[in-house]
Order: structure tokens, then sequence, then C-alpha cells
């Protein structure tokens, strides 16, 4: 029987977002105020969900610690204060969306993680819109 | 790959559970308080989430600030600070427990979205009681 | 030196409010939708908050079981799954707002707690709307 | 079509994560701080979820003031304020992580619950970590 | 006797710290990542308080539905979805801290509010650090 | 005019109230289950509020993450993971309650913060129960 086990961790950055293959007329009508040239921001809330089996030995899915620093190093680290179209490789060629951002950090972490777990992203970018991937 | 999405929205109203084909006797003794004849009420959490496959022009699974205007039209613009019983037609001849409330908001926006769009309603009629429909 | 301690419940309760001394007209005019004739309701949360000097021999300023219980047997037995306007005596003559709900409730418990120890209310209407009573 | 409703309970309880397999330097060595021999603790939050039909004379999947206090007799009552390694008979051979009280407290409730409803069993042992069982 | 009344808005900005009068390597020694320059961001909660006396035929202090109303006009109406430092004319001059941005909150919306009323604002810039001004 | 700044922190501790002049079967009648023998606990939160004039240079009254910081080095990494009872110089002598905690805390913190700043302590031993101190 398998057991899913969460970390939450936060970062705060500046995004903005924009597609360079349509005009600035058809950005800011599509995104809105999304669109903003001069970026707005988020606290996004960032949620690593794994699934397998509890090792019987630590009675751990896994450890939780060793979870966080794994989020720390690869994630937050890369992308708290600062401008995630600017400031970050990922998203040179791709819309900082909620949906992008989580699918970005999935593949960040899916191969830091042994394969035998299950991994899940969930992205609040506030209190009122999140998303997950990947949906089952 | 899918993303989930999910928007969260609120609205303030009152209600009273009731079965018409029982005595009041019955209907006290089966919903307890939540049977007061002069109703009670919520302040109710709903969250809409939709499953589907993020646009690559745009990112989106869906335009959160179009979900947020669906649900304010054809969701909290009815029940937001109404008496679910007597001043809403959904309520009529069905009990409007949270998990009847559910279903009714899923009835109500699943024709407003397009069918490849998986949705799911969660309604949190307190903090520490909420329903999800459909469950898988 | 003082120490505050507080204390959180919360009881879920109907209410319209209603100046009957004005036309149905001013009173939509004036309360908008929370006139609603058949009411609506609310998840009200409530904090007491006591101001005094810790008990040497306890290190309590007051023992939050009992102040737990006060508040059960005193205001949310009374209000808890109510209609505030017809099932309860305080607000017979007393438009329900959040304001004078506070008031009611800290006239209920000034005479059930020792007069050395300050008393305030915050009452939660809603997580963006509260009150405060007294204020300093 | 079902539903799944849930409800949430807490318990604040003292652990300490040790295997008597280990020395008491492998001990601290994996569990870390967790491992302390005299114990730390935390507000554990359970959320107890059932999936169901709801039925059709109440619109209940489940009457959530049955199933507080299902939680509260079978589980909280046992859990709160206690030492879950020393005070409570499921943990003498089994290390208290939250996968494992998860698995616990799950294994309470299966036989207490009618077998047609789908149980789950979601335990925050902070804000930032918590764990389901089973997991799909 | 007065009460003390609060709302609850948000805003999600873009901001970087700097004080212009500085070298670059001074404003990074003493902002840290904060000081970045392609800036980042926050989801900002604002709560303002206002202090009175209950209107005796409405039993409000103040209509919560004006004050989100005047805090939606004058303030998140031209912070939301706004690089603070680029976007508005209160941050030409001055570095956009959680202390200033409150402090110019507060001169915006003093006089718009009777000065009978008194006025206080919290700002949130994350879950774990905030501000309240005027401190009494 | 002056600024109140508040940084968040939290540490999770078990512990149990207990006065050595009392018998066990008065310890036990006075703190109910809180005087456990085998101990209990909590996920405390801890609010550190410092009130001052923020720097006309930087903006500040108190850089957050410097207070994060203090918090973490004196006060934090002191009680997190630990039995305050046992493992802690601060209640060798001194009943563990929340009230006793947050003097401790601001005894801890006064004298490492400029004494021009006014320091305020808030913990939250249950999301239910908090103290303050001092009190005004």
């Amino acid at each position: 029987m398998k057991v899913k086990v969460s970390r939450k961790e936060h970062f705060n950055a500046a995004h903005r977002l924009y597609n360079p293959a349509w005009s600035d007329e058809k950005n800011a009508h599509i995104f809105g105020k999304c669109s903003n040239p001069n970026y707005h921001g988020h606290n996004y809330e960032i949620i690593v969900t794994l699934t397998g089996t509890p090792d019987p030995e630590t009675g751990y899915v896994f450890d939780m610690k060793v979870l966080s620093d794994l989020i720390r190093e690869h994630v937050t680290s890369k992308f708290d204060h600062k401008n995630l179209n600017l400031d970050t490789e990922y998203f040179k060629g791709l819309n900082p969306t909620a949906e992008n951002i989580a699918v970005v950090i999935w593949k960040i972490l899916r191969d830091k993680i042994d394969s035998s777990l299950d991994l899940k992203i969930t992205l609040y970018e506030t209190e009122r819109n999140y998303v997950e991937y990947p949906a089952p």
C-alpha cells in the first residue's frame, strides 16, 4: 500500500505573461494586466508530492528534510527574488504561466528523485489560483 | 501531459436541512441543529478545478480571469447573500447539503465549459467540512 | 508586566441587516444584499482576549480550557446554527451587524470573568471583514 | 456519481523517531533532531475523507457530526495530549513517522465505517509536511 | 465606546529595494536579494482598520462595502499587477519597503475617510513579514 | 510617526505543565491532560514585533532578514525539536505555559535588539490559543 508525502516551500518572484509571436496589442488583449511590460509579482507556494512505499526501517517514503533541501537547492534558489522572464534560463522561450512553471519544476526535480517514486507539483500563484502537474 | 488549474471563489448564504417527506421530529432527529426552522448560514468557499492540456500559444489550460467571471456570473451571483432553500430554484425539491450544493454547481458550470476539460467542484461549508464532486 | 491570552471559537448563523424604523426600500438601499428578506449567513470566528498578570502558581493568566467552556456555554450555544434576528433575545431590537454582535458578546461575557482582567472581543464575519470591541 | 466528504480534526502530541534495531548514533544520523531522546511535538491536523453515493433521503454521503464523533472517540481521544511512543499501544513496535501514524489511523477507522465507503486519511504534521494514505 | 472595523484586500506587484544615493555594491550589500536589478514580487495583503462609534441607525462604524470600494478605487487599482518602482508615482523617490508602502497607503486613504475615524494600515508582504502604520 | 514590523518563525517542541510544589493529584486536577507525565507537544508559531521609526536611508525599521536570523540563533535553535521542560535551561524552575514561554523569549531577545525599539512577542500554541507579551 502506498503513501503520498508532501513538502511545501515558497519563493517570491516577478514575471510577465507575453508571447513574442504576437503584437503588444494582442498580448495586452489576451493576457490583460498580467502582461504589464514592467512586470508584476507573486509569493509562490510550491508543494512537492511523492508517492511510494514507506521504507520498513525508517517508516519514511522520503525524508522531508532531504526533500526540502532538494527543492531549495534546485528550485527556490534559482527562482526566489528573481524575475522569471529575465533572470532564469527556463523561461527564455516559454511563457511563465502557473501551468508552465509547474511543468518546469517537475522537469527539474524528476531526475533528482528515484524513478520508483511518483512526483507531482502543486503551485499556488495566489491563494485563489493554483495548478497541479501532472494530472492523472 | 495534462495540468489541473483551480480557482477559488466564495459566497455567504443561509440554509436549512429538511426532508419534506419526514415529520418535523424526524427532521430534527436526523439533521439536528442543521434543521433549525429559521435557518443558519455559512461562508462557503468554492474551488472549480479544470483538467486539460495547456494551449501552446498562451500556456493556459484556461484563463483564470475568465473562469472567475464564469463562476461569478453563473454561481455566486445566484447564491451569495441568499437563502438557498427559499431564494434559489435549485433547492426547491433538493436538500441543500454540501454534497447536493456541489453537484448543483457542477451541473450549472458543466455546459458553460468546453467538454474537453474535466470539471471538479470542491465546496467548503466550514474550514472543517468539505466535499468534492465528482469523485473518481 | 501583563500578558494577553486569546481563545478562538466559532459559530455558524443566519442573519439579516434591517432597521424597522425605515422603509423596505431604504433598508435595501442602505444595506444592499445584506438586507435580503430571507436572510443569508456566515461562519463567524470569535476571539476572546483577556489581559492580566500570570498567576505565579499556575503560570496562567486564565485557563484556556475554562475560557473555551465559558464561551461555549454563554455564547456559541446560543448563537450556533441559529437565526440571529429570530432565534435570539439579543437582536430583537438591535441590528445584527458585526459591530453590534461583538458588543453583545462582550456584555454577555463581562460579568462571567473577574473584573481585574481586561476583556476584548474580535469577531470575523468573513475572512475579509472583522471587528474588535472595545477599541482603546 | 460519487462524492467525497471530508472532516478535519486535530490532536497535540509528543513523539520521537527511533529504530530500536539501530545504535543511538545511527538513529541520530538518520533521523536528526527528530530523534531527540526527550521527544518533541506537533499540532497534528487529521482529515478523514469518505467516498460514496449520497443517500437520496438525506443528501448525505455520511453525517459529518457522526464522522466527527467517530474520529474523536477512536482516534483523537487516544492520541491527544499523549506521547505517541510511550502512551499508546500502536507505536510500541512502530516508528511514529507521519506515514505510519496515517496508516494506523486508517486501520483504526476502517472497520468502524461501512466498507461500501472508500476511506482516506490525510495527516498534517506541520503546515509544511503532510501525508495521505492510501495513495491510489 | 469605540469599535474597530477592518477590511482585507490584496494586490500583486513587482518591486526592488534600491537607494539611488548608494553604489550598486552598497545596495546589494544592504538589501541583498531584495535589490535584484530585474525586480521580484509579492502577493500583498492590505488590511484597512477604522476606529469609531457605531452609527445608531445602521449599527455600522463604516460600511465595509464602501470601504472595499474606496480601497479598490484609490489603492489596489493603482498598485495591482504593477511595478511599484516604475509604474507608480508614489515610489519615484521613495524606497518601496513594506514600511514605506504602508505609509503611502495611509496617506492616500486619510483624506478619503472622515477625520473622526482613526485609520490604521496593516500590510503583509509575505505570510511571515508584515507591518502596521501608525503604531500608537 | 512610528511603524510596527513583525516577523513570524516557528518551532516544534514537547512540554508538560507541572508545579513541583504540588502533588501529582493536584497537578492533574489543575492542568488536566496538559500535565500528562510523558509530555505532549505543539507546533509553536512565534511573531516578533518591533516598533520604531523607519531609517530614512533604508526605509526599514529593522531588516527582516536580520530579525529572522536573530530569532533563529537565539530562540528557535534552542527550542526547536526539544523538550522544553528537560532540554532547556529556561524552564528548569518555570512552568512552560504559553504565557511563560512568551516572557522567556522576550527576555532572550530584549538585549539583542536596540532599546530604542519596542519589542513584543506573540506566541501561538495552537491555532486557537495564543498569547502576547507585554500587554500595554
